[in-house]
């Protein structure tokens, strides 16, 4: 057990244990390096490979098991699969003293549900980077990353101010917009703009290897555009599955709208409506306006 | 009318009318001007506006009308909606001497069904480059196009060789990869490879439109992989209506599949079979080998 020293107002977070050299992981390492966020960086990873490469690429200083890593650090990282955060991170909270923990996953319920009535729960901040790439692991991890995005922060009553200062420190510093929100808000929206997207994706390259058994004919006609729908399609099961399993209902919810979409353009095709698909596209094109205003 | 000497191995174009100074049509122009492909450029554009733009932008040397640019042309390019070309091609052929006709629509079938009979036909040459963008107009044409992408060829026997040359000399010339596929073939290839991307794509915009009435949410949570996949929704209606009405049997035919391939993780999820969903998901990222090839 540590007793950690933090001034009222940190520059910094001190001592970071990063659970999770992968793709987030790996990036926060990189940006929190280069804003001087910590003093020290600790990976940890069960993955002996990754934590081999984190070492070599400088992601982190050093690499150490969870519990010696948790007990030398000032604030923890939780970058792993969503199943994985529900798994550990109570049993983290049971060794913490004054570490402050923040997790980095695409659900926020199940997470704050794992650790609704856990006396350490005001020292973890649930939040939820938004952004990543299809690729994984600490070679995936970027230099420049975060910048611009947004940050959902589902802070809760029981947080400490303390917290809840070092997570706000850590992404403004890394120039990332905060957004704050309950979780079951956050579990809707991203069920909405983000896993959707990634179910059509995976569901459009398995349409698209079922129907054109040439794979020649797709590595030869594939321009731009499908590059560009099915990228998320390299997205890895390790991830996904324990974000699908766990936001199942607002996923449903989406899935069945979009079932009811496809199903227009089929109507429409088989009616030989060239009306109803022209509404159907302008009606889609007012994501233009939304995403423009982005860019 | 006009009668043109052509040597009978063309290093450029000579003198070429454009219809439709849009994406493409722009696009091929401003290739043509760089490659020296073209002694001059003309524009036709039924949208005035249009060819205001693509002379200021010097995309065309000069604006006529149709059958004015036709005389006075040796080559033709035909870079509209395929609804447009299916209507005008008879009869630019009827007005030809000694010209060739080249198209670059997304279906290749109805097209050659149009003028299967026609007495000019073996100087029209079908044919599809594969690139493109999600915006339209000549603001939309890049000077950097087409390059290490494919362009589809549908010859037919009747194409005469000097025809053949001046279409291959072109793509050849602009970098392009040629594929030589019959119009049944091209129009069932790109249905499941380009067609069933941009429904997906709209699809999913109108899933999500639907879904999240707060505009702000999808605004400040889409990230890079949103933007990505729902990147071709904001494709035109102009271009797109046509295209999946001419190549409907092709297109229904994928759509049938994407549905059974989104049904798949809805009885997944509603199953809690997180090992069916990791099934669904490594069979997905399978493409990644294909595209990464490419790239």
């Amino acid at each position: 057990m540590v007793t950690i020293k933090q001034p009222v107002k940190a520059t910094n977070l001190g001592v970071v244990t990063i659970v999770g050299v992968g793709l987030i992981g790996g990036s926060l390492a990189y940006a929190l390096h280069k804003h001087k966020l910590a003093t020290h960086i600790i990976g940890v990873d069960v993955n002996v490979n990754h934590t081999k490469i984190a070492l070599q690429l400088g992601i982190v200083n050093e690499i150490l098991a969870l519990k010696k890593a948790v007990a030398k650090s000032n604030f923890i990282i939780l970058a792993i699969p969503v199943q994985a955060i529900v798994s550990i991170l109570p049993s983290i909270l049971n060794t913490i003293t004054t570490q402050v923990v923040i997790d980095c996953g695409s659900t926020k319920l199940p997470i704050l549900q794992a650790i609704a009535n856990h006396p350490k729960a005001g020292q973890f901040v649930a939040t939820h980077p938004m952004w990543g790439t299809e690729y994984s692991g600490p070679k995936a991890a970027k230099k420049i990353a975060f910048k611009n995005n947004a940050v959902v922060i589902c802070s809760s009553e029981s947080n400490s101010k303390h917290a809840l200062q070092l997570a706000t420190l850590l992404y403004k510093k890394i120039g990332m917009h905060l957004l704050y929100m309950t979780a079951a808000e956050h579990d809707m929206h991203t069920a909405y703009i983000s896993h959707i997207s990634h179910i059509t994706s995976f569901a459009l390259a398995n349409t698209v290897l079922q129907k054109e058994k040439k794979a020649t004919a797709i590595f030869e006609l594939a321009s731009g555009g499908f590059a560009s729908t099915v990228r998320l399609a390299k997205s890895s099961a390790a991830m996904w599955v324990p974000i699908f399993m766990q936001n199942k209902k607002n996923i449903l919810d989406v899935l069945m709208e979009l079932e009811v979409q496809i199903a227009e353009f089929k109507k429409a095709l088989l009616n030989n409506d060239a009306e109803a698909l022209n509404e159907l596209i302008i009606q889609a094109n007012k994501i233009k306006k939304i995403l423009d205003a982005k860019n």
